[in-house]
């Protein structure tokens, strides 16, 4: 049989980078490349405890479920949510296998194929695949150490009048950028005045490395401001509690939950009730706040010291911003290096990254690279940044 | 602010069945609408302890997973599959959350909107959610108790040159009909002489009432005929297992299943890791071959129960065909009886069904109806029987 695939499939650019990354399954290869969460700071006895406590309710807990989720773990989610200034009902919630689902489904429901998406520069590399997917323009606006840089957001909005701005403003992926709260409200004043409803990603808000910062979202701000509806919300126990358990959820006005859960419907009845079930009873039970703080204290002290073995290799016109939480270093390399050709070079000595380039949805700036440091520890990396550091000064040496 | 939505969702017809089934949560309801197994066959014991063994490999078996699905249960599924007949690899399997997203999958990856796609007449309900919310129009053969009328799938491949057939060849939903295996011949040969790929859809193949009878999948027939590439299968552990695991798979050329996962990398990343994980310890440890006798045997018995039920009530003009297999049975009501007045008459009584229209992307027979018979047991299934042809009698009574 000849198959012929669709053209949202084969938009979907072949990834160099993926190819590339593919190679670093090998023992010896030390990955700062994924975006994974710390395996040892899972709450496994917990997560066991819970699971434990779901299969003691039998049989009714392996039926088929709601396409809107669990409400148990709806209506805690809402009380949790309330927490931090942003308050919706059940029917205002819907949960997905992970905030990836979140995104892809409000694609689904509020854009059509040609249709334009403002997002920053860089953005995180899955949206873009799920913008790619639906066939949509994707316009990038400049961003800052302060944030999206409001003037030219307004301007391409006012330019191409896209149908959607997607955000991530609390330790952004990749830069780990904090948008201040000035900018946060100068977007909202825009896109409300626009009409353009806004996407707000978050699945690293809680993972802050200065346990006292408080971070509005744009959702509670939008609330605040008596504007409600104007942005739809999504976050996931992926970096929380853990990745397995595929839990995120969305937040926004009931009519768009509600036609995202038709689209759900279509997509996969609903997610896994068992982990659904999981999640809910690890709430009723396990200190998540406490284990948060926990979390986050560790990533805190692993940035510094991924930053601090950098820094050690005194690598000239290597540059970066100090994170103030999640996941990430975003460098920048020194001028005129290539991130991919970096790459491949660091692939043979053992070390993997992803290249900046993978987060523009064009024009690239290619000096660029994302570093995850929650991963690996110790020793091991303290091994992959003299790995790294050897590449760079590779290619420096020759150029 | 103002939402618009995209087309392809707000094109899902808004169903008077769903509206009216939403009244039926009440508790003296008994309903015969859902398609839900029986709770009290899950392997509860088995699961639970799947699911300890699962926990006690600690973090790792709740970290980000494959894309492709969990690869130890590919493994086991190939042999599994192989053992009927299809012999694949696991780079020719992709694990989804449930067959539902593996439809959803195929019709993203091999159809554009605006293509054709053909079913039987009538066929399952959710696809047919499927293939609006991807905008693709439907044709639909006839079928008889032998399965896809083949002429009449010829004159409409050759008239509207679908892209993609979608075909539940053995039990049906909602007719339980079983396709002869010169039928699934047939179809074979057309859509291999026209180029068409097929979609077999197959959830409830393994219930089967008669252990020893044999239907021989059209992805093995088509391997048998050394054809192989033609047919795209899925199935699910939701009727064997439990459907809250949400774990079923898709099986086709390794260049489909490739694009497949491309397509769910941007849908949701992966599916539940520990669900995955938890069917996979199952198979390692639990009879499950013998668990899908007890189910079928149960599952038989229980239609013959609804059958003698409904014979015993004697209604002028009420008929159907005796299913082999699968969880439903599809009558025929008294002529010029329209199920969706009688759903509405039924739910006034206290009893809830499908009406045979949901199941017809156009051209409905109206005098059908889908009764589920494996949710309900004893005097609530005898109950509701009686409701039903109470609704029925006060129907004919008055023309």
């Amino acid at each position: 049989m000849d198959y012929r695939f669709s053209s949202r499939v084969t938009a979907l650019k072949s990834s160099v980078v993926r190819d590339i990354l593919k190679l670093t399954q090998g023992k010896d290869m030390i990955s700062f490349a994924g975006g994974l969460p710390a395996e040892e700071l899972f709450p496994v006895q917990a997560i066991r405890e819970a699971a434990d406590r779901v299969f003691t309710k039998g049989a009714s807990a392996m039926q088929y479920g709601l396409t809107e989720g669990y409400l148990p773990l709806r209506e805690q989610l809402c009380e949790r949510m309330g927490h931090k200034g942003m308050n919706v009902r059940p029917d205002e919630m819907l949960l997905t296998t992970g905030s990836q689902q979140a995104i892809s489904l409000i694609v689904e429901v509020l854009t059509e194929p040609g249709d334009t998406i403002l997002v920053e520069r860089p953005t995180y590399l899955a949206c873009l695949q799920v913008f790619e997917m639906n066939g949509l323009n994707v316009i990038a606006a400049e961003s800052d150490e302060h944030g999206i840089v409001a003037e030219d957001a307004e301007r391409l909005i006012r330019e191409h009048r896209p149908k959607l701005v997607y955000a991530v403003p609390t330790f952004g992926n990749p830069t780990g950028r904090v948008w201040s709260t000035e900018r946060r409200q100068q977007l909202l004043e825009i896109c409300s005045s626009y009409g353009v409803p806004i996407l707000e990603d978050d699945p690293y808000g809680e993972i802050k490395y200065d346990v006292n910062a408080v971070y509005p979202t744009l959702f509670a701000l939008d609330q605040q401001a008596g504007r409600s509806g104007s942005v739809i919300y999504t976050s996931t126990f992926s970096k929380t509690v853990a990745p397995g358990l595929r839990t995120g959820w969305a937040m926004g006005p009931a009519e768009v939950i509600a036609m995202m859960a038709k689209a759900k419907q279509a997509a996969d009845l609903h997610s896994s009730a068992i982990d659904q079930q999981i999640v809910s009873e690890l709430l009723d039970s396990f200190p998540l706040d406490e284990h948060i703080k926990v979390i986050s204290a560790s990533y805190g002290e692993r940035m510094r010291e991924m930053q601090g073995l950098l820094a050690g290799q005194h690598i000239e016109g290597l540059r970066w911003i100090e994170p103030k939480g999640g996941m990430f270093l975003w460098l920048e390399l020194p001028e005129g290096l290539d991130a991919e050709a970096l790459l491949r070079a660091s692939v043979q000595k053992g070390v993997a990254f992803v290249p900046g380039s993978s987060f523009y949805a064009y024009d690239p700036q290619r000096n660029t690279a994302r570093l995850n440091f929650t991963y690996n520890i110790g020793a091991k990396t303290a091994l992959g940044v003299e790995r790294f550091a050897e590449a760079i000064r590779e290619f420096t040496a020759r150029s």
